[in-house]
């Protein structure tokens, strides 16, 4: 099993990225290839240990930032490593691509260059998001905001065998994020696909409304690019708000600082609870390949736990299990 | 000025609407018909004291429950407090109409029987949602999930207008919510509403990301009637599923329940500013009337907030004023 990673993206990159590399090959015993510029992808594995044959490096001279426009970056940086590193999955004895770098390019080059999965037309960035029960996973959170309602059909499909093989969940309930409960609420899009959701998903449990997704009524929950990505960054940016404006209360008095502290351990174990980096990754489904990205704020912990659920994907044979039942 | 409430709307109607239409003439000195089921609302205000020249029963037999399909209890309830209320807000000597039932039902019937202002096609609900610094003006968080982007527009120019004169902030910041920054960036839909105004709305500030609606950067955000309606009910569940898990948390530990107890008083503060009940209502604009949508769960504090917020719309003779405006 070889993991081809991406040193060069990500805000921590690539120290950050190497160090979650080296703890993957140490801990879970998979072969990593790391692309991008050599010299500084040296430097930094020289400070760790590591099983020498495990870890090899392919130069890639080019970087792509994290807010260059997509399309135009991969077809002026070839030599890019999420070019590079596509183009590398393509070829044999590569079995994933993980990157935490510029998400548009990610999805672009894989979608480009692998092109599609049988029987899927769009790709779907699916995300593990915690839940008062466990978890869910929400599709699609960001790769296309201008989907068709056959897209969603198809990203439920393949959202109810990922979580199935991938996250161990058996039967998972599938729903489609929409603004009622009834089948005849919300926009004449989620109306269509509702309609095409409940005849061809067998465990389609209908409408999930938005204020439902964390309390763990549902498995997988199925929407378009733009209100996923809504949806994702609104939980962001509350929690944060919500921070900003829970220390600044806090420190209006001493006693409730006295409280705070008395609270921290198990806020803390809250804030494990919803941390991101746990799972590491965010699975790009529909393309022809495991293409996991990893958020641009990825520590090594998060990279580490990319590589893992990367290797499970590659365990179950996820594409060809996706496939073929879609295709059944 | 009189105002006709709907007695018969809410989760706690109709002890709740009475007891803040009560507050409401006490306090800020206004004329309320109360609309609804004559026996239960004078069994309700014979709980209270009140100048009995200021409160007016208009008796309408049928209520539209909370669930109930908006367009088909319109027609076949012709004698609802809804229906029957809008129906008073157009004869002479009504100057407002505020509702906290069914929020379908509200928008056709208002919709229908009031008919749009000049200059807009589509309705919006407004909300105003709490910020790192004040607060900010949300528009459409539900009465248009499929609309066109010249109806955004339109939502941007009426909430310009109602931001700078109901809401007191001069020269309102108006953004585009959007996934992206940049103006190429969203679905096609944001991309089109984007030029349209850039081009129209003076004090056009460009897209939002949702992470940073609560940040306070922007006070009118603009966004289709799905999207808005998704915003503010991920951030509703999510307020609701970090309380549970906090309190989750907080048993497993004598010393966390004590700190919880030292931050009580900030922890109410919070709890305070965050509150929908402080505002009490959402405004329905682009009709042809000032139309006031309460939360189905509003208290008597609520409704004399909503009361209140109507008030200025009167004052501000609201519906002119845009239609001045926009016509302009």
């Amino acid at each position: 099993m070889k993991i081809v990673v991406d040193a060069m993206g990500g805000d921590y990159a690539p120290g950050a990225i190497v160090g979650g590399v080296v703890k993957a090959v140490n801990e879970l015993g998979v072969g990593v290839v790391l692309i991008g510029v050599e010299d500084e992808i040296k430097a930094e594995l020289n400070k760790h240990s590591f099983p020498s044959d495990k870890i090899s490096i392919v130069h890639a001279p080019e970087v792509i930032g994290m807010d260059e426009p997509a399309t135009v970056s991969i077809r002026k940086k070839r030599h890019s490593s999420i070019t590079a590193g596509i183009n590398l999955l393509k070829s044999d004895g590569h079995d994933a691509f993980i990157s935490a770098g510029n998400t548009g390019a990610v999805v672009a080059a894989s979608t480009i260059h692998l092109g599609m999965m049988q029987g899927v037309e769009r790709p779907g960035i699916g995300l593990v998001i915690p839940t008062l029960n466990r978890f869910a996973f929400l599709i699609d959170v960001g790769a296309n905001p201008d989907p068709k309602p056959k897209h969603l059909l198809q990203s439920g499909q393949m959202a109810s065998v990922y979580t199935r093989e991938v996250l161990g969940i058996p039967n998972p309930r599938v729903g489609l994020l929409n603004i009622g409960e009834e089948a005849t609420k919300g926009s004449d899009f989620t109306k269509e696909t509702y309609a095409l959701m409940s005849e061809k998903i067998p465990n389609f449990i209908g409408n999930i409304e938005p204020n439902e997704i964390f309390s763990g009524k549902c498995d997988c929950i199925i929407c378009d690019g733009f209100v996923g990505n809504v949806v994702i960054k609104i939980a962001e940016g509350l929690m944060e708000s919500a921070g900003t404006l829970l220390r600044r209360e806090i420190k209006k008095s001493p006693i409730a600082l006295l409280g705070a502290f008395l609270m921290k351990a198990r806020l803390n174990h809250i804030k494990r609870y919803a941390d991101y980096s746990e799972y590491g990754g965010a699975p790009l489904l529909g393309v022809n390949g495991i293409v996991m990205i990893s958020h641009g704020r990825s520590s090594a912990k998060a990279i580490k736990n990319a590589i893992r659920a990367a290797q499970r994907e590659i365990e179950h044979d996820i594409i060809g299990t996706m496939e073929k039942e879609i295709g059944g």
